[in-house]
């Protein structure tokens, strides 16, 4: 059975020396609390819940599932799951980053971050619960009024509540301008909310006393399409203006689905039938506010699949090294053993160092993008938090479509090493790509992320985050002109970023002329981003390393990862530049008709 | 659910235009007989089987998976599995390319393909249990004595018993040279095996009366290693040399084991504790011998990734079809819908164009490799079957590997096409991608088959199956330098021939400096030459088509898939490429104690 140990060392590199957290929280005004004593004390006690807490219930959480009573439309969750939510919420984990107005400790997101990934990497169908919770705070922080922010925030910032998020149905998830469900108003800001979700991640479960649902629905005098949806709080208990709890709501879970992985984690198909919500913002600008917290979502996802590459790997790891089978093709390397470890050979070698390169660059390119939700959130000047959101922007489509593909590939990776053995339930191993499959589908595909990325961040935008991201990338590389322990990386660095500016035009031309050319490039420009984006972040990381107190050894690990990435992994540009230069006439000239 | 209906017409093409099957039967002597008017009916009455019969218990087997009793050793099958493969025996199916000296009907193997391809795409797991008996067959046939033919291949042939290979032991799976089980002499060519045989596909069920185990052990005087491996038949209940079956022998399964995917497939711990066996071969020579079975199952484990792709396909084009979702990025495509089919968004046709370029262009490939099998056992010339059997040699593992991992790619774009709805488990698509997944794991990993193809094939064997593959797209370019028709595709075949030669030239050379550049490269290597394999194989097709009586839509549609594979799947070795360039260094220069 596959155990977790939290990366505390390359955590504590990717926010001291890497981001530099320690001077960037000193400036930035409501983060000067989270000292370095604060956040290495957090990381170790949070290091401690999810090796020993949440870890050993991960496979417990994938063979029980969730069960559904059809008596009492209640959700049982895993054998250990609810016991091990009271000791997150005991432990004031609930409230890390929440604002201290409404019982947060107020921390840094690029703090929490790391905290996430922790959870993720032991659980990740555990983590789905307090996930959504954050968005729902989110959400509510930004968009609800006064009073329901201390009935509804202050219990899901204390965890006595959880949240959700209601959007998809039957006939629509992507296309949320499709949707049906109706609210209705009755009197006193209260309004009825009529219609059916699916796939509501915790929409019930027996962890808390209440449920918060944060639901997109239609008022009736809404204009068709995306333009006329409105966004309410529905609580599955009656809450009162003074937040008292009252009665029972109309609403209830109807079924729980039967999914591929994350089987701990409650999806549910939610009946609102006349069920009593307030409105959330102004009328037909829900998909709006939702946004806002569907960004946090998605850049949670992204560390999600950065997670479960963390997690594999270190199985992966630890069976390479112990499990002898075949020597290297140059002599054996341990001739007292009947044979060698598996991580002689070369391409076990390979798929390792993919995982770990995916994992260390994904968790640095993860704490940069929530440093930017920080600096947004916090910063003194305005141009600073204006360019903070640009960027964050930018890069959240990136970091997760990126993070999950990569997720996809490297826990198949892991499995792959362990064989046969992987294949087979008892390792774990097949959990973990299981697990996997759902990230580069929920809050949007990875379709939608790349869609998101070149229609809008770049193609509507006119390339602000890129453009800012492209200067970073310049002054960096500038700056380290002459640092020879670097010139291995910047050269190529510089080039790539300089293609990816070069490229981003030649598509913009062309996408004037003929839309379809986004929809046909899209998902090729969104993995090119991601790798030059990375190779930022590796060159970076050994700039970073060199000029830290990190020791010989872990100076040279960087290096080596480094170099593996720019040799073996920038190269899939390639492929992808010629599959984005391809055009759209590859992909549309075909009849339909004609694809069997 | 998920539904099936078998590819007739792109068979047909591929077998009687792409292939020349007729010509090619009716010069092959034993072949004569495969006429149009046998192989049409054989695979119209295969595909009602598989679609009526087969198809529908993919999810019962999925869902209910194989259950095992300990009390009598003994494995239960799916509901409506057993009766399948009586339906399948009485239609006279498990003979079908089997020899008639014993009772086959000696049809080539090349129309065996597609009819093994329906099985797959209708049911995977189903399907193992004929398979296995395949490979019994073949090293029976070819290395059993003729008592031994007469006793255990005919029952086998006729469907009475099945076979099953017994390599893996749970210390070793790739490094047979490790392997443990015991065989002593007990006299009257009788041996005693004693040992635990792991992942043992089919080790035991309730389908037939006997089960016929193919087991690897040690003689007591076997020299260590690989070199020291015998071959023993070793059935299930005790068989006389008259053939007739007597009492049970001291073999048992122990356990069924728990997997990701193929759930309805029986993959046994199998205890041998002095079982009653006899050699097949000579001593010493087993894994030579188990290793002409092997290499037929590793062609048939390529088309079992080619006939999941089919198959997952089918419901993805369904589905995109009929999911409304946002309208085309040009503007709406059918206005009197809410919303446009999925088909209409480029990047769902670029992964539906990936399924289908891959499934025809694997079909092919396959019937190929199949069509050289037939040549090798049937040609009148020595110098021919020799040739074939370079080729087909050198073209397994690429048919294996690319076939497989293109499998768990496009099993995983349809599953995509789905979204949230591929996720969970009624719609079946989820069960496509859990089923593939062990394709490039048994019969040889990926990593197995690239060390075969680079090492063995290339290095060893002076690379003459790949000279003869290049020769032969060599004399297609030529032959059709003069096409206009073709001329798009000629161009970019004769460049990419020619990189791969001289890519091959330049890895062979500095492999011949440093051993561990062959494991460095082989996997990039084996995808590399996949990918240029496809394209001459999307080329001919194109040819093929345009020279057949084919209507104007079907070849229509070859060119349009050609197309996209040379524009968008062929790019690849870009990518490939520059990681074979990349060199050994990049993997193995980190110390070992550097990852992590």
């Amino acid at each position: 059975m596959s155990t977790y140990t939290a990366p505390l060392a390359d955590m504590r590199f990717a926010l001291y020396d890497f981001l530099g957290a320690e001077t960037l929280y000193a400036r930035l005004p409501g983060c000067e609390s989270a000292t370095r004593d604060v956040i290495d004390a957090v990381l170790e006690e949070a290091a401690r819940l999810c090796e020993q807490v949440l870890a050993p219930l991960n496979a417990v959480g994938d063979q029980e599932g969730c069960r559904y009573d059809q008596a009492t439309a209640s959700v049982a969750t895993p054998r250990g799951f609810k016991q091990a939510y009271e000791q997150f919420v005991g432990g004031g984990w609930s409230g890390l980053t929440a604002p201290a107005e409404f019982g947060g400790q107020g921390l840094p997101e690029s703090m929490g971050a790391l905290v996430k990934e922790m959870i993720d990497s032991a659980n990740l169908a555990w983590g789905t619960y307090p996930l959504l919770s954050h968005g729902a705070t989110e959400a509510l922080k930004q968009h609800g009024e006064p009073w329901q922010q201390q009935a509804f925030l202050k219990p899901i910032v204390e965890g006595r509540w959880t949240g959700t998020m209601c959007l998809t149905e039957p006939h629509c998830g992507t296309d949320l301008g499709l949707l049906k469900t109706r609210a209705e108003p009755a009197g006193d800001g209260v309004y009825r909310i009529t219609g059916t979700k699916i796939f509501i991640t915790a929409g019930e479960h027996d962890f808390t006393e209440n449920i918060v649902h944060l639901v997109l629905a239609r008022l009736p005098d809404a204009p068709a399409g995306t333009k006329g949806i409105s966004l309410f709080v529905v609580p599955k208990f009656k809450v009162a203006r003074d937040g008292s709890m009252g009665t029972r709501n109309a609403l209830a879970c109807g079924a729980i689905e039967h999914k591929m992985g994350i089987k701990g984690s409650a999806t549910c198909v939610m009946n609102f039938d006349g069920a009593e919500g307030y409105l959330v913002g102004q009328p037909h600008r829900g998909l709006a506010a939702m946004f806002t917290m569907m960004n946090t979502a998605r850049l949670a996802v992204g560390l999600q699949g950065q997670a479960l590459i963390e997690r594999a790997y270190q199985s992966a790891l630890a069976y390479a090294r112990e499990r002898l089978q075949m020597r290297a093709l140059s002599g054996a390397k341990y001739p007292d053993k009947p044979a060698d470890p598996l991580i002689v050979h070369p391409d076990v070698r390979r798929m390792l160092l993919t995982q770990k390169a995916f994992s260390e660059g994904g968790r640095a390119l993860g704490v940069y993008a929530y440093a930017l939700v920080d600096i947004q959130h916090h910063a003194a000047d305005e141009a600073e938090r204006r360019r903070a959101e640009e960027l964050v922007s930018f890069l959240t489509p990136i970091v997760k479509g990126m993070l999950t593909e990569a997720a996809v590939e490297c826990t198949n990776h892991a499995l792959q090493i362990y064989g046969g053995h992987g294949y087979i339930a008892e390792n774990g191993m097949e959990q973990f790509a299981r697990d996997a499959r759902i990230t580069t589908i929920y809050e949007g595909t990875t379709q939608i992320q790349a869609l998101d990325l070149l229609g809008r961040k770049i193609m509507q935008q006119q390339g602000a985050g890129l453009r800012h991201f492209l200067e970073e990338i310049s002054a960096f590389c500038q700056a380290r002109a002459k640092d020879a322990a670097l010139a291995e990386f910047i050269g190529p660095l510089a080039v790539a970023a300089k293609e990816w500016g070069d490229l981003t035009m030649a598509l913009g031309k062309r996408a004037m002329e003929n839309p379809e050319e986004v929809g046909a490039a899209a998902v090729d420009y969104l993995f090119y981003s991601g790798y030059v984006a990375l190779a930022y972040v590796w060159a970076k990381s050994v700039a970073a390393a060199e000029a830290s107190a990190q020791d010989a050894g872990f100076k040279a690990a960087k290096r080596h990862t480094a170099r593996f990435y720019f040799a073996r992994l920038l190269p899939r540009t390639r492929a992808h530049r010629a599959a984005i230069e391809a055009g759209a006439d590859s992909l549309l000239a075909m009849p339909d008709a004609q694809f069997g």
